[in-house]
């Protein structure tokens, strides 16, 4: 039987338990020190997971971060940071606390790295390196990336899922474990890509979100409706840029036109954190404003995504090896959100 | 004083009308036979257009149809055409009949052609062909796409649009004519991928609502919630089935990624008929059924475009010019049209 250990229980670490446990894999989901609450929910009568509404089915093991044992990892064919950003460093110290053998390594945990305090780049050189640091070894690896909200996978709705990785044979290998009817699991050899798309994605669609807010309806008109052509504008210069900014970070473009770009794109913009921020800083509400307001205690991935881009683009625009002029999306955003400053949308600069 | 006379007073019609005029432009609008309520609308003491909700500007000189005469047409420096694709005719006929010396002839109508009933090409070269047969001579053209809602346009939300022709000197003529701070003019010199695109992503629209209402909400959920995952994988291979097919009809692909494709894709799908086509199709409905219920009288530009696109299609793939497999939601989308049986998403097919 595979046995997959999944840590993090929050939404996506646990809906992703979901197909594999319809598999019939062995499944520990493991919450993480803020997931007490999530673990006894689930433990309970009803084995609802607040945050996604269906019953989690009854084989899956739940443990507490207190409980965590090697015993735990026993035979683990994966182990999956199923975490946010913010608990990847507590997720790779329990890895390396505990794990025995040569699991392969599965993440869902989507965000950029700031090597040396100045190299933008992907999150899989930074496990790999900690891994080696703390372990001697690093571990094969398999990125999962696509249009993918939590909730939806929970329910059962089709879903279609990218997971990438070097080694072809263990990618396949990690799709067969989760690959369900409504959980549509495509591969690519495009790590970067994928890993660089997973993180921007998120950035631009506060952007797209923005553009919302920053041009609401006319008075009179209905207030629910939503003015398509500014977010149509700015989702196309976004998806411009999403591209541009993974083939700067080593990925391929294609990957960026896929389910891990423009796929995960067009979900983020209509749901979720990074889009919440971007309704409240459209509006005009600065991105700290925001962040202690309407979205206090949350994770938004964006918010960190647009911290790590920033240095490292600073260094490219200055040495030449990118045009600032390319990137006017990203400039705005970046320049809110590092200087927490009102959101300049510009949209005219976007489009001449 | 620049003088544009556009047939057709429907809501592209008019909503275009307004920043020309804002340009200080002379503006003549002309109402097909189906308009002449709308033109009694403008005329009236609100001057507002029913389908647009705003007030004309005064200066714009309404001419019902049966008022036209070849005084309209004197000086023009651009002709437009504003209608939908059923009434193309009407307005070629309406040009060959009054128009003098070679204005520039701009379209906004959207759709596609079937010449020598197999081949499917795009409008220009039906245009042309029809003004060489009955004025000796083609005129200059312009074709209009982006993503534009009209009311949008009418309103002064930021709209970024694209103006397309061989000519650049022609096509940035009229960029200066329409160019307003809130209606963004690029140009391009791909015309037929222009209108490649603006065509095939109304036909595109429709599979994509088409997901929303295939995938509804579980019951207890809020009734109002679409399902994104479902939506992105379709919007996804609705973007790649797009830029093949406008490759095909001899555009580039660059223009699918840009504002006339992905754009403007993204701007149909969340409005309009072809999506409200979708959401009906979606939920088991057939063509037919649809457009004799909820869509009874109404102009469903994407079925059109499906009808003349299946035809080229199948002798593409009879031939071996396309393979059948890189288009699961464009046959999908066909077969429900051609043959009117229901629609089968069977997104499964795309993703895997």
């Amino acid at each position: 039987m595979t046995k997959i250990v999944i840590l993090g229980s929050g939404v996506m670490g646990s809906a992703i338990a979901i197909p594999a446990a319809r598999n019939a894999c062995e499944i520990v989901l493991v919450g993480s020190p803020l997931d007490n609450e999530l673990i006894d929910a689930m433990a309970g009568a009803s084995r609802s997971h607040p945050g996604l509404g269906v019953p989690m089915p009854a084989a899956i093991e739940l443990v507490k971060v207190a409980d965590l044992s090697d015993t735990h990892f026993a035979g683990a064919d994966v182990v999956l940071l199923g975490v946010s950003s913010p608990g990847l460093e507590w997720g790779l110290e329990r890895i390396c606390r505990h794990v025995q053998g040569r699991p392969t390594l599965m993440m869902v945990t989507k965000g950029l790295d700031l090597h040396d305090g100045r190299t933008t780049r992907t999150l899989p050189p930074l496990v790999d390196e900690t891994l080696h640091r703390r372990l001697g070894a690093a571990l094969p690896f398999v990125g999962v990336g696509g249009p993918c909200i939590a909730r939806e996978v929970a329910e059962g709705q089709p879903t279609a899922t990218v997971f990438g990785g070097t080694d072809p044979g263990i990618v396949d290998a990690c799709r067969k474990m989760f690959q369900r009817p409504n959980y549509q699991v495509r591969t690519t050899g495009d790590l970067v890509g994928l890993e660089a798309c997973a993180a921007i994605k998120n950035l631009m669609a506060i952007g797209i979100a923005a553009s919302w807010s920053a041009n609401p309806p006319r008075q009179g008109a209905d207030p629910g409706r939503r003015n398509m052509n500014p977010a149509a504008g700015c989702f196309q210069q976004a998806f411009t840029e999403m591209a541009e900014l993974c083939q700067w970070l080593g990925g391929e473009k294609e990957t960026a036109y896929g389910l891990p770009g423009l796929g995960d794109l067009f979900v983020t913009v209509n749901a979720g954190r990074n889009s919440r921020l971007g309704l409240e800083i459209g509006a005009g509400l600065r991105v700290s404003q925001a962040m202690a307001g309407a979205l206090a205690g949350e994770t938004v991935e964006g918010v960190d995504t647009g911290h790590k881009l920033a240095v490292g683009l600073a260094h490219a625009f200055s040495c030449g090896d990118l045009d600032e002029a390319t990137f006017p999306l990203t400039g705005a955003l970046l320049t809110s959100i590092v200087d927490d400053v009102p959101f300049e949308i510009q949209t005219r600069s976007f489009w001449t």
